[in-house]
């Protein structure tokens, strides 16, 4: 791409790094950009810069907060013993949309993952292990994608926790609520027939 | 969405308000930003706040550039009376890439446009009536959407051109080199018929 200018080609460049913003995307933008006030333009900077400098995770959860530990693990109500493992904020926010959950979050920031570079150590495994050291946590549930990267973490968590005596659990997986069941992959019907669960008047 | 901070929030409503970008990509890029290193996400704030303040646009055809007259516009070679009529500088672009045209620009800036409220005056109109009267043109090239509002605003141009002696014409239309006939829309077709052009020994 032939730019005019150097400072539009700097800018599509800089743009176009965002995940799943190519540079035809970038130009889009940023032509958008140059069509809005000048103060408009400022403030969605500063929101970016604002973004990165002050952000802060919360000290117990990494759920990503305002102050150094988050409204949930401040709330004595979510104080269950109940620990749900996400790998990152969004499955909080999926999480606590479903109004079903009342303990508490532990945030991993990732999965493991070799062919990415992702080692145990680069997520905050030990931090989960000193949260359940502490004594209070009576289950941990998995809530991770169920995926080979998932099922790894789990698998390696698992492993780590064998000596606590505490329940560990993940969320059901299976058939959609919703979905036909003709229109299903086949791994999931599968697994949904050999993991069936007794019928108790209601689903 | 509840989000659990306040900064992520105004972050990902300022992303949001970017065209074609959601509160879900936002929430994806905010995230991403999270993680990158500060100095990088500085770079990318202060490229876009820059291309917002400094940019210019030529004086002559309304090209974006660094400088007060682009570079086509200060090229003595292009200089041969030839004036292409284009939406915004993504065609200056594509039609650059072909290397095709020899000739200037003129950018209107938009396309005539009633119910999105886009008028004549809005657009860079007045300015190419005046360069066309300064006498060096020969020729207005057209080269805009085959779209109503494209259309539209060939029309109204077109018509405050008339006085003028100079010639003028439009890129043409017809099948795109390299489709089957028989997925062409009907109307490209039908066009492509009744103008059919006479057949040189070489398309």
């Amino acid at each position: 791409m032939d730019f005019p200018s150097k400072i539009l080609e700097n800018a599509v460049n800089e743009i176009s790094q965002l995940p799943g913003i190519g540079k035809r995307t970038a130009l889009r933008l940023a032509l958008h950009i140059l069509k809005q006030p000048e103060n408009q333009i400022d403030t969605l900077a500063d929101a970016i810069k604002n973004l990165r400098k002050t952000i802060n995770f919360c000290s117990e959860c990494y759920n990503i907060s305002d102050n150094k530990i988050c409204e949930i693990c401040l709330n004595p109500s979510r104080e269950n013993g109940e620990l749900c493992v996400v790998e990152d904020i969004r499955d909080v926010m999926a999480i606590e949309n479903t109004s079903q959950f009342k303990g508490r979050y532990h945030v991993l920031n990732g999965l493991i993952s070799p062919i990415d570079g992702v080692g145990p150590a680069d997520l905050k495994i030990d931090s989960l292990l000193e949260r359940v050291k502490g004594g209070k946590i009576i289950e941990v549930i998995f809530a991770l994608s169920t995926t080979m990267e998932g099922d790894t973490t789990i698998f390696y968590i698992n492993k780590n926790l064998s000596n606590f005596d505490i329940k560990i659990s993940t969320i059901a997986r299976g058939i959609p609520v919703g979905d036909e069941l003709e229109y299903t992959d086949e791994v999931t019907l599968g697994r949904s027939i050999l993991k069936r669960i007794p019928y108790t008047g209601s689903i």
